[in-house]
């Protein structure tokens, strides 16, 4: 393999791996994954020398991570996704994924990599909270379920939440297109509840329905949204595509991704949701809570909502949302340990409370009264 | 939990997955399972007698998988699907990808489970083999790369490929939408050299360009295919979505599945590429082959391989694609270890040949010959 002459750093992305082996082979291991993750062939049978020089992946480090893992850097060229952002998750982790001895754990973006993906987040932490009315305290979100309800069941709980002052109240991510209530007639149904609430209260809630389905059904469901009135959506990156993360994002709405089937990857959360999620547009992004019924650490967390709010090209803040049974007595120790700019989202625990009403506006109030404390 | 009539077995779909835990809490963490993967929330709060009874997930077997594992069998309702073959994935796995103790391992769909998802494979093995002429032995196919490379290189191996009789000529899944090779000028240019050699032949390969992005840049590039009079795809699902595949199966064309990504997920991959890939509509799948650059074991192989092709519900059976390093001197042996259902793919072998032209249609006659054997 010749010597390629050194990239010029601007196009290059850095992509980290921690990879398992013994150190008498880590340099080969991190030589195949730059050729798997570039040329996907023998590089002595590439005529082309461009492609050599400014395609073919390099290593750029290799540090021991203790405990027979390397912290392997590889440099791929940023015009190898085109500027598409699944095509950006296809370079950084597509047939590597399929090896057992390596997890994706970090990308390191030139500084043209925000723009050249589309800008990130339109919306971000700032948008939301003028679009909501929340300037300057911690935000609320919440659930409607559960799946097989009917459309007059949801629209009942949406106008329930709304009144309550709620930020945002979105879909259940297990709502998606089913017979007990049809997408469009049910996204009409409780845009205008929640419409009829903000008239009631003066409030600002944003409902987001879940959009989902391949390419034209997205765009059928979209558009019904639009005519709905709906002013936000929710959108599973991993099972929809990053790419359709991406085009959402110029739709001129915020969205909310969700992290469904996100944690079945050897995929860091932080860069996963927190980074390449905001990457591709996200406003707001999911995530599971440490202490509720999924296993994320706290240190996790906090990482994940840092990935998605602290400076970063340029790109606006994605604002973290911390959900997964959540109970109402956590939301002071939450607020705490997340800051300011989070947003709560609590589902069932609401739907379980004796009296749903007061419990909603109990959420409401408490987020408020401990922003203002912060 | 008030204890719920039996479902209707024909609106039923078996979901089994391997979990790891104590036996003493493992009939607790079924039914967990079965609440995050349908209502998403604590059963005593659904107020809807319906809901109850034939949506929230229940658990129908627990078996001890020994080593400190179960086997879970939750019976979720179809209808929660709404037929849609990316809600299936979520329904099956969203939020407990999430968790690390468990696994999916496989799902059996009542009979009406292949209509209702769209049919499976609109081609399948034998439609595959009557487009290319390779009625009654094992296909050929091959891979246009490196990514990086010009239009011009790339159609120049195209012709190549065509003239020496090889079934598929696929993009690399590298190819996307990048500025060396934009999708609509790339593949006008390699169709016109495929369609050229075909006409010089008398042959029939199919050229399958690789569709990716969201929703619109996914239909338009689906349209600049077919004006260019493309006859097939590729596509990974789970970059661009399994509802994408599904909807594409729509489209007239056969559809090859690539698994970039697929790997990363504790998804068993004979269900995932085998059974769910088909299920989607893929008319070959294409998956890391044992021996060469990736660690799938051989009986890991065999299961997809049969997944993929076996009788299921009616629908036609798909071709399995196996490759990843795949050499010239290992043609006969896969061909016997898989049998004549089944397209060989050899990308990197063939181009680092010395005489390219000669390995192809060594390539082509070997896989003719071996198959007149079988």
């Amino acid at each position: 393999m010749p010597a390629p002459n050194p990239p010029n750093p601007m196009k290059t992305m850095q992509v980290v791996y921690r990879v398992a082996g013994a150190a008498s082979e880590i340099e080969a291991r991190a030589r195949a994954i730059a050729v798997e993750q570039s040329i996907e062939m023998p590089p002595g049978a590439v005529r082309n020398e461009r492609v050599m020089r400014e395609i073919l992946g390099r290593v750029e480090d290799i540090s021991d991570d203790g405990a027979g893992h390397f912290l392997v850097t590889i440099g791929l060229a940023l015009e190898t996704t085109g500027g598409e952002a699944g095509q950006l998750l296809n370079m950084l982790f597509g047939n590597s994924s399929l090896h057992p001895d390596l997890e994706l754990v970090d990308l390191v973006l030139p500084g043209e990599g925000g723009p050249y993906f589309g800008g990130g987040p339109r919306f971000g932490v700032e948008g939301l909270r003028r679009l909501c009315g929340a300037v300057g305290r911690p935000m609320t979100a919440t659930a409607l379920k559960p799946q097989g309800s009917t459309t007059a069941e949801l629209a009942r709980l949406a106008g329930i939440f709304a009144r309550a002052g709620i930020d945002v109240i979105k879909d259940d991510h297990g709502l998606a297109d089913q017979g007990s209530a049809p997408f469009a007639e049910r996204v009409g149904a409780i845009q205008a509840e929640v419409d009829r609430a903000n008239r009631e209260t003066g409030g600002r809630t944003l409902y987001a329905p879940s959009l989902t389905g391949g390419p034209r059904r997205l765009l059928a469901q979209l558009s019904a949204a639009r005519n709905a009135g709906v002013r936000a959506m929710l959108i599973a990156p991993m099972i929809s595509g990053l790419g359709a993360l991406q085009e959402l994002a110029g739709e001129g709405l915020p969205i909310l991704a969700h992290p469904a089937l996100a944690g079945s990857a050897r995929l860091a959360p932080p860069l996963l949701l927190g980074k390449l999620f905001r990457l591709a547009g996200a406003d707001a992004v999911i995530f599971p809570n440490h202490g509720g019924r999924f296993s994320f650490a706290p240190d996790q967390c906090l990482a994940l909502a840092e990935a998605a709010r602290r400076p970063w090209m340029g790109l606006a803040a994605a604002l973290p949302v911390p959900a997964g049974g959540i109970h109402l007595e956590r939301i002071e120790e939450l607020l705490a340990f997340y800051g300011r700019d989070v947003m709560l989202l609590i589902g069932g625990a609401l739907l379980e409370a004796p009296d749903l009403e007061s419990a909603a506006q109990d959420f409401v109030e408490r987020v408020a009264a401990a922003g203002s404390r912060t």
